[in-house]
């Protein structure tokens, strides 16, 4: 990943190294390379593969941020909070140019078509949660939006690497189901994550969600059991919000059972993603998958 | 083109629809278009290749005027000029990704290598554009910045036609350097009708370029011949300008030789590429793209 950069721009070697640097979980490539190392894919294309689908995410990363307007992202400063506007568009736009390419070294048509349809799945949710913000259902809403966002990209992993692996027609929309399930329980625990993190563990400020009028899954389950909650509602109908009732109702929704709900919600995808996974190789991958899907919904960060 | 926005969000259709209805040259597809055809690609493989990359075109479009702050584009209203930044890179985004999934519909590997490729070159040059304002060769820069900007998807436009063209080694190579040279020609007759054209004609304002202190070869030429103009020396060092001095360094321009140098360089090219058509099949086509050759410096605007 680093090595993209090589011979380019100084300042966009160092803005992907500063990237780069941040970590991260890199969890999508490690579900890529499980995958494919559980399939037989080719190890050389996988890792590729796995290389070419974490800079997708950095580049959605960059530019998400830059629409936000965050200044933080995995405990370190964004691109966009040091650069300019036009800067972060450009890296943003270069780390899709160099994923992109990283797909076509694969060599294979059919990652190219998947890579170019997740972005455009990706893009599409954003552009959707722009506008439409007088939808009717939130749960609706918020279900594709996390499909948009990142389960998309999960589905992306692992069909791809499934694609890269030895012909198995049988097995391919098992294990792309798998990496659904588990991207929209991993982005669950996300959300839950911005009610109950600590600053310093996520990275970010606590219910930065809700402070950007952003309703998920725990918002949604305490609107259900308190729909006559009066800070609620201004919140719902995207109305700028004070700042007191933003702390009363962030705490309200932490004391509430929305998160262990929603908790148990990320809980019922990553049992279908378990259940996926008994119709595959039984490899040390697979277990690798199984604990993956497990830690996803016990991570506390 | 215009499908592919469908089954999307309807403001994402209006904007695709309100950038496709301004028009524009569309010289890139008809370029690989005449050049597939002379070649004898495959007509709808071709077809789908010439949308992406006007697609890729307007997707780097967008992201241009965002990035330059421009209110109008071949004569309409810019996107950003009544978007908020935020959708406009998303939209640009969008547009990328529906680019390379037609792409990757040509089902050909070595297009989207080429594709991403071309990406890449395209954004590190507007990068490379932002940063390095103190480099030493005003020609230098200016060359690489064209190759970069403009060139690089001409060639893309001729060397992916070859690509989904039966085998032809032997004239592959000819193929992209006729793509290069008329590319090359093109932006710099852009930048001489920045200073020449009208408002009206050529849908932007006239010496924009200079307003932006972008240096382009009719103001190296100038430069070259009067190096010690007092009005041209803080352009050259990127300092921001008084109206007055900029309209009467404009004038100077136009009515200099360095009009005529720029296009009789720019004529150089296109010998070039006229050269390099002779060793390609004499086909109807082969006489189309000698046409484009020598309208591309005759052309008002």
């Amino acid at each position: 990943m680093r090595a993209v950069s090589n011979g380019h721009n100084p300042e966009l070697k160092a803005a992907l190294e500063h990237l780069l640097s941040s970590g991260g979980k890199r969890v999508r490539p490690v579900v890529a390379l499980l995958t494919g190392g559980m399939l037989g894919a080719d190890p050389a294309r996988l890792i590729t593969l796995a290389a070419a689908i974490e800079l997708l995410h950095t580049a959605t990363l960059v530019h998400d941020d830059l629409i936000d307007g965050s200044l933080l992202r995995r405990g370190i400063p964004t691109l966009n909070s040091q650069w300019t506007p036009a800067a972060t568009v450009l890296t943003g736009d270069f780390i899709f140019a160099r994923a992109a390419m990283l797909a076509a070294e694969t060599d294979s048509v059919e990652v190219m078509r998947l890579f170019s349809g997740t972005l455009s799945t990706i893009v599409n949710g954003e552009i959707t949660q722009m506008f439409n913000r007088d939808s009717r259902s939130f749960r609706d809403d918020y279900f594709h939006r996390i499909y948009a966002k990142t389960a998309s990209m999960f589905e992306l992993a692992t069909s791809a690497a499934a694609v890269l692996s030895p012909p198995c027609e049988e097995v391919y929309d098992s294990v792309r189901r798998y990496g659904y399930e588990i991207g929209m329980a991993f982005q669950i625990i996300d959300d839950v994550l911005d009610f109950t993190g600590q600053q310093t563990e996520v990275g970010k400020p606590v219910a930065r969600d809700l402070q950007q009028g952003l309703i998920t899954l725990p918002t949604i389950y305490y609107f259900e059991s308190h729909p006559d909650n009066a800070d609620l509602q201004p919140v719902l109908d995207g109305y700028i919000y004070d700042e007191n009732r933003l702390a009363r109702l962030t705490t309200a929704i932490r004391q509430s059972d929305a998160i262990d709900k929603s908790v148990e919600e990320a809980g019922g995808f990553i049992g279908r993603a378990l259940e996926l996974l008994e119709d595959l190789p039984a490899t040390e991958e697979r277990q690798a998958l199984e604990d993956l899907a497990e830690f996803i919904v016990r991570r506390q960060k």
